[in-house]
């Protein structure tokens, strides 16, 4: 069953809106960031990541965001084209604004943890009025990230293409994402993110992202058919949410729903599971997979990337899933790790 | 034909929510402002007017607002009180924040002006956890204005509001009362202006405000129509676009148009105008009564608020907006003035 | 004998630095201003009440600062040259600042407060490049007031002052006017007191007030004598403590105190009285009269002022001084109050 | 001649306050940042860099900062343990404050540029109330440095600094480090750069750093003997004044002006010159050499540290120093750049 229809005769299958930043990840790991010395830089960010991750599979992509006039800022840029990314919609700040920053510290594979630098960001000064509505329209699927609704003018940005969106029938995915920083309060944070849902065909997020977006609504209990079919009463299709180790579960709005398999894995750090994970279940969904394929597809993905030092630099193509997805199925991947 | 349902068995008729703040009108009037020497305080704030004005037409009122810990929040807390208004909404800000004031100077009663005090004010600081849902399920109407969508927190405040009048079915109308100051960016504006108009049963601005929502569509000949059905696609079922001197027209789903005719007035000053107008005007269709009569009503009842020196404390009963009309009809009121 | 050489031949007697505002004062009084329904206006601000009041007594004044573009700010420009007072030197803001407020509210004579505006003030914009050094090597005497310290970039055109004024040779007084508003922390307002104090040659506050700027210093018994001997250190030849009902003190470098006898007055409020009290106490200082004389001189001046509704209004001339000492030690005057 | 006698018998021969943040080198030089993939984590900070040289050449130090509660504020925090230098009025910040960043780019060995984050950082947040009035008074030379005045309460902190080590008679040594960042305008850096010299015994800068403090003075030949004396006025015994290639000259207040011969270095990037310069020239004044030797002394100490990838980590011992002039005097060091 097909439960989302994309428009035909688009330039692109995916364009994301939202944060681009730097990852600094600690290249002596498995010891606390004190005890670090160097560190490696990748480009980073949800939206980011995805969109690699899209393209890395063969999709037709573009991004919309904003970057610093800075080295940071020309890397990212330099990075994005080399990976055939359109960047006609990448707007360089003139304010003075800085690149995000992320450094990783990996303690252990389980026992990761960011030190962040969201001051003054380049990526949240996109404003309504540089977003290109003839970028959005000849798009397939547009992809929000709930950070970029952190702060103005970002926040307008993302709902004039949520406006655009509507008005050419693009297909509407919202990775959660929900990061505390940045946010003024809980109660902002939820207005927004439910005035944004709203307008979203496919929603992905942890239980407890969907708690904080139910924080004025009266579901105690935190029943995810309670969560996702308040979504299906506004223009949702698909609900996906996540339950960590008990693995994820994707709602529709004929009642169903839809649960896949996991696979082992040889964790490095959990970084970047989410992104890989999304890329490769949209991958599978803009196919006209099942959802139980998509969603395999993508743990798959994610299996790949938490195996590795990077987020961006390590997203697979679809060759390398389905290699890891037919070696683990031949018990060739043996330390266990699920979705 | 009737336009709008309102719900049953509510405590309240009419509620609103936004700016509550202190009118310091010129007592010497018909000069610059430098030449006044003494100003009268009165409640101000167009919400509040209109509450004001609903109120003295005998509906049952309550107010959502946030009011300055000083003598001035004081006053307005009093006189809501004093007028049969609901204060179990108002909320005493404790940050410090003060009363917004509004200087008014009358140079002659077409040459009005404003002088703005809106730094730091307690109306915008009103949040989204201090909305009381049971309040608004209680409410057959809740009236929004465009001036509480200026800053945050009490932007978001707004949109709960709005979020609690879908659940409980609660008829929304809104007043677009656009003023620049306060807002960031004219992109701010008009993306924030269209989330709420998105959601509301009855919409009433100038033609200017309308021109201000469609920053980002495309409507080059400020069509009434264009837009008027944009906003019948979401929820609206009346559309009000006032065209200054040449009146005001009242859209409605059904493609029809409806004007209201015209009453002289003994112009003192200006202001106040529109609020009067928006509470006759919702007090008729609450009545049941044509958009015409509807309109005729608000009309009437701004033509006496004009035609004196304060807005509040002026707002008249229905039997003084009747009275009004029918000395018009007779002749009675030679000096013309049209809305 | 002379405490303080003034410099000769300079066109000015006497410049100020610092806030001009307008006061809003309650015509109805002995009430809370919850009753009070209007307001006259002035000009006011410490600053701006002494520079009147020396115009008052025909020295030759001007004025350093920030008007807002309205009508508030024009008013007060016009006060000012209306008064003689030289405004070449008096910049009109382009950044959309207000003018500041202070609403009295006089419940009986001793229980008089105010309701203040200072958010986004005019006053606290005026930067160090706008001072003009000419105007104040014209100067002979250069009154500083706390309140301009409060905030940058006003704060550093009090600290440009101070060194033009070190420059040219020009007397510096300095009224503590320490408000808590607009201050950051305690700790701020203490730093840049004393370094501004430094600076000064008569310096003018009540116990309270150096206390705050003791803060960081070893004086537990709050003593007068220590406090006096910090500043004479510095630059300091006289300093006036002020201990409410008990009086003021002057102490002067050489180890003396000076005290001057008291007046009665029949109070309408208190505002004012240290403004007219600073203006007629340097009067006297730059005549060259003895500090009892000049003190005295200060106190009469007050008891008009507190006798007033108005604070700039109200300001007296030499003569009226004269005949209120005069009328006063013949008896005349009934109701008692002292400084 | 001695130039500055430091007080006798204190627990520490030096103290600085201000700036402690982290450099971010890049490990693959001479290219443009953007092709930079990784970097190595150093202490940095101009008074900490000074510090950590001071304590090297085995002087008794303490530093008065503030670092982030995170992995960056503890890994400086260990640095200075490690490096001898007492932390006790190193205060970590809990108002989510980051360390300062400063990435390095060495396009070539006279083509540097860094990169910065000083957005929201810790070391500025360090208040008045928090420095410790009796390590002051019990420390020969206090140093402060001009990025710490750049935003309050920082600034606040190092004038309260000032104060005590006036109390206590310590010596105070101002390095101007100029960085226009952070600062909101000329006007506001030049006047507190010039109200902190006032309170120094020895001023170190740049003729450019001067100029900058010169802006309201009228010194349009920007000539050294009227800088100079200007700070001779007030408290200055010591001015050095450096002019890039041209080599620095130290002016004193009997009217003589010093100049050291300069060394050869093979130079791998030019940061850090200036503060291993300061240490050194700092050590020999303590030690009471000449100022030719000690400036002979600083310049060598700078030419070892950018002959090396690190600043802080580079400092080096009095041996090494001397092992330098000596190898130079030899003729066994080739490349040639001056200080």
């Amino acid at each position: 069953m097909e439960y989302i229809a994309f428009p035909a005769n688009r330039r692109f299958d995916f364009t994301a809106i939202g944060r681009l930043c730097i990852d600094l990840n600690a290249n002596e790991i498995n010891r606390p960031m004190e005890e670090t010395v160097t560190f490696t830089k990748y480009v980073g960010g949800s939206p980011a990541n995805i969109t690699i991750g899209m393209s890395r599979f063969g999709m037709k992509t573009a991004f919309i965001g904003k970057i610093a006039n800075d080295q940071m800022g020309r890397f990212i840029e330099g990075y994005l084209k080399k990976n055939d990314i359109d960047t006609g919609n990448v707007i360089t700040d003139n304010t003075g604004a800085v690149t995000g920053l992320a450094f990783t510290e990996i303690k252990s594979p389980r026992d990761c943890s960011i030190l962040m630098y969201r001051d003054n960001v380049a990526d949240l000064k996109l404003n309504a009025e540089e977003v290109q509505e003839d970028l959005i329209a000849d798009s397939k699927l547009l992809l929000i990230s709930g950070t970029a609704l952190a702060k103005s003018p970002s926040r307008e940005a993302v709902f004039q293409a949520l406006e655009y969106a509507k008005k050419h029938d693009v297909v509407v995915a919202f990775d959660i994402d929900y990061r505390p920083y940045t946010w003024s309060s809980h109660e902002e944070t939820a207005v927004y993110y439910n005035l944004a849902a709203e307008k979203c065909d496919i929603i992905v997020g942890t239980r407890e992202e969907f708690d904080m977006m139910e924080r004025f609504d009266r579901n105690p209990e935190r029943d995810d058919q309670v969560t996702a079919s308040k979504w299906f009463d506004y223009k949702a299709k698909i609900v996906i949410i996540k339950h960590g180790k008990a693995g994820s579960i994707a709602y529709t709005k004929d009642g169903a729903s839809h649960r896949a398999k996991s696979f082992p894995a040889k964790v490095v750090k959990t970084f970047g599971a989410g992104d890989s994970y999304a890329a490769g279940f949209l991958y599978g969904v803009m196919q006209g997979w099942t959802l139980e394929k998509s969603m395999e597809f993508g743990s798959a993905s994610a299996c790949i990337v938490i195996s590795s030092h990077s987020c961006s630099d390590a997203m697979p193509t679809v060759e390398q899933v389905e290699t890891y997805i037919n070696r683990s199925n031949a018990g060739e991947i043996s330390n266990s790790f699920s979705f």
